[in-house]
């Protein structure tokens, strides 16, 4: 977990701000819930391997007898958790406020989470995630809606190029079905097919084989994985889109991609929020959630070789607390992946002045001189010289000051000069 | 703890946005720390009641042994606890960072802090502090930076006419000390001072017979009750404000109030951010925490009779984390105080359009419709027609829509309609 200095702290809440208002011109609204939410709540077997990461909430008040009782229970010891995702929480929240939502609700959040981690480079314990979701809605309008405010989005952080990969879970387990595999054998074949762009074809079928993989299963799996592994969307229609799986794909299935992809096209014109439209259809992205059950998403940019965000539909997890199936679909941007590529978005600031002052000036005569200053709309920070002037100076012009004036006791006047 | 829902979650962005504006422009600058601190830190003392209060967070990978062996020992099970205030992580954040920070800091840090109370109208186990310090500067112009950009902010978010009362915890422990209490008495007489304006010189006189204090200080004290309790500053001196001390104040301290008060009336003036400078001196204001040594504030509002803030300094704090002693004082807005008493902070959004759909309209003609909307700068939010269309309008401009059209198949031109 780490501190955010003064330069950091405010590159993040611009890039926030960025985000949320352009999440925001896209119909969707931003909410919060708690940092903290059941315990039971948390380790319902919706968060995957999330669920064994989770930073538990000591209960309170507990004496020695409780304390012993819970020796081979320790979930007896907590009540609460912190959450390790939005999307758990989201779900709750709907299942809560449900009736105070439109009927189609678009959220925002951005807020953090956690997770406890083994230390590494570029993961951290505390992180923040953007999501936005869209509840209520089963069509490809969700998808689209959700794939434009995100490349809006991307854009207007100043990450044009990025690309979209798009799949559908059940397009995986039909592909699955069609070479042969058991259904059983599903969660394991996905866990290496996610592996294909680190291992190669070749890497996927060795590992499916040590597996122990329904051997003629990854023998129609490796021939298939020969022909071409994507296709852009553009030209686009349902050919293409078929001609990359195998054949007899379901028609519902393809006809939502399809319908991604022509709603998503629709939004460029003259006075599009975005460019050219770059998605790309991959019938072998997978995403490690296991509560996906249609669209999945990914967002790649050519700066990276990582992905800086992803999503999907999950339609069967309001249910799980509402106790009536929902429809709900949603894409999370990697806020500590973008923070760091996003480059000059200046502050706002109209006027950023350092007052350099003797130690002998009076305070009131240094406060009117602030108070001045700020009163005209300027962003003002007194700074009692030091030795190394040159330094101070320097270390204000790091800190975002643009002009300095340098303040003695009596001076009516003061002479502004530019830093750096 | 509670879910923010889209019209209260924007509010309080709004609210949070003028703060962190207002506070910049006065030269403190935005930091974070995590959420969670070592528990040995949060427990070290310096937290007064609220320690009693923090949640704790359980130790990853405890075995049974060592759950048995924590039985008597409670705080074996915890490594970390959510914090309880900004102050205690500000310190040790100072401590970790100072190298890398301005001689003088001044800090900002807006975010949520836990408590385990019980649940009571108004109180919250998670709330948002809104805090800024000076760490590094003994002189008056701490506080008088505090002072005015507290005023200035609350002035920014519409509630004009609020007064800050200032005291020195000196200045009480030398009333005390002439009144003739024995100074292990003190911390039980301010518990009973801080109660006066809730129950008066009688009730303050009673509480304290009550409590066993030395009889002839509580009656030397009754005594110097019947004299005036608060002056104005303005017009101001140190003749006032030793005419509501008990003779014999010390110099020092009386020349601290004295400096604070000369600085922020020099702030006023033509292009003042602040108005009437709204500053009472109140020998009788306590402030709860244990760890001020100086100057206390606290901020009233006449629309409320709680603070809606107040601080203090804690010149001993940083050198408990840091082993050198570094002056510090700090002033916290109660924002969950203030929040639900702003009114009026206008959505900055230039144009928020509604766009009512037909069942039928194709998703491609839609999302055509509202992309050239939103590329065109406008808010927008898709909503299909249902039967009750003046529920659904109303509804869309109680979460701040100011216009909509309706859309059929095939429509190229949209006619807009104001919503209200």
């Amino acid at each position: 977990m780490r501190d955010f200095l003064p330069a950091d702290k405010a590159r993040r809440e611009r890039v926030l701000a960025v985000i949320r208002e352009r999440y925001r011109a896209h119909g969707f609204d931003e909410i919060e819930t708690p940092v903290v939410e059941e315990y039971a709540r948390l380790h319902a077997g919706i968060g995957g391997d999330n669920e064994k990461l989770a930073y538990n909430v000591l209960k309170r008040g507990l004496d020695a007898d409780a304390i012993r009782a819970a020796a081979e229970a320790p979930a007896d010891l907590t009540d609460l958790g912190l959450r390790y995702d939005l999307t758990v929480p989201l779900a709750r929240f709907y299942a809560s406020n449900r009736g105070q939502l439109p009927t189609v609700f678009r959220s925002i959040q951005m807020a953090p989470v956690w997770r406890a981690e083994r230390p590494q480079k570029g993961r951290y314990r505390q992180f923040v995630q953007c999501d936005i979701d869209v509840i209520g809605d089963a069509s490809a309008r969700a998808e689209a809606e959700l794939v434009i405010a995100t490349l809006d989005t991307v854009d207007a952080l100043g990450l044009e190029g990025g690309t979209i990969r798009i799949n559908d879970r059940r397009a995986l387990d039909f592909m699955l079905d069609s070479f042969g595999f058991d259904p059983s054998e599903r969660p394991g074949v996905l866990i290496t097919i996610d592996k294909l762009d680190k291992i190669g074809p070749e890497g996927v079928a060795a590992e499916l084989r040590e597996r122990g993989a329904t051997a003629s299963a990854v023998d129609a799996f490796e021939a298939f994985l020969r022909r071409p592994m994507t296709m852009e969307y553009n030209p686009y229609g349902e050919r293409q889109i078929r001609k990359v799986l195998p054949d007899g794909a379901p028609d519902d299935v393809v006809a939502h991609l399809v319908g991604i992809g022509e709603a998503v096209l629709a939004a460029r014109g003259a006075s599009s929020p975005i460019g050219d439209v770059p998605l790309v259809f991959d019938p072998f992205l997978v995403r490690g959630m296991g509560y996906y059950t249609g669209t999945i998403f990914e967002l790649a940019h050519p700066s990276v070789d990582y992905s800086l965000g992803g999503g999907g539909r999950y339609d069967g997890m309001i249910g799980r607390f509402l106790g009536q199936e929902v429809p709900a679909v949603g894409f999370s941007i990697g806020f500590e992946r973008i923070v760091d590529l996003v480059e000059g978005l200046e502050d706002a600031d109209a006027r950023s002045v350092v007052l350099v002052h003797d130690r002998d000036v009076p305070v009131p005569e240094l406060i009117a001189h602030k108070a001045a200053l700020v009163g005209a709309g300027a962003r003002v920070r007194l700074e009692q010289r030091t030795k190394n002037l040159k330094a101070l100076l320097e270390r204000s012009a790091a800190d975002g000051y643009t002009e300095f004036a340098t303040v003695a006791p009596g001076d009516a006047e003061l002479e502004f000069k530019a830093l750096d």
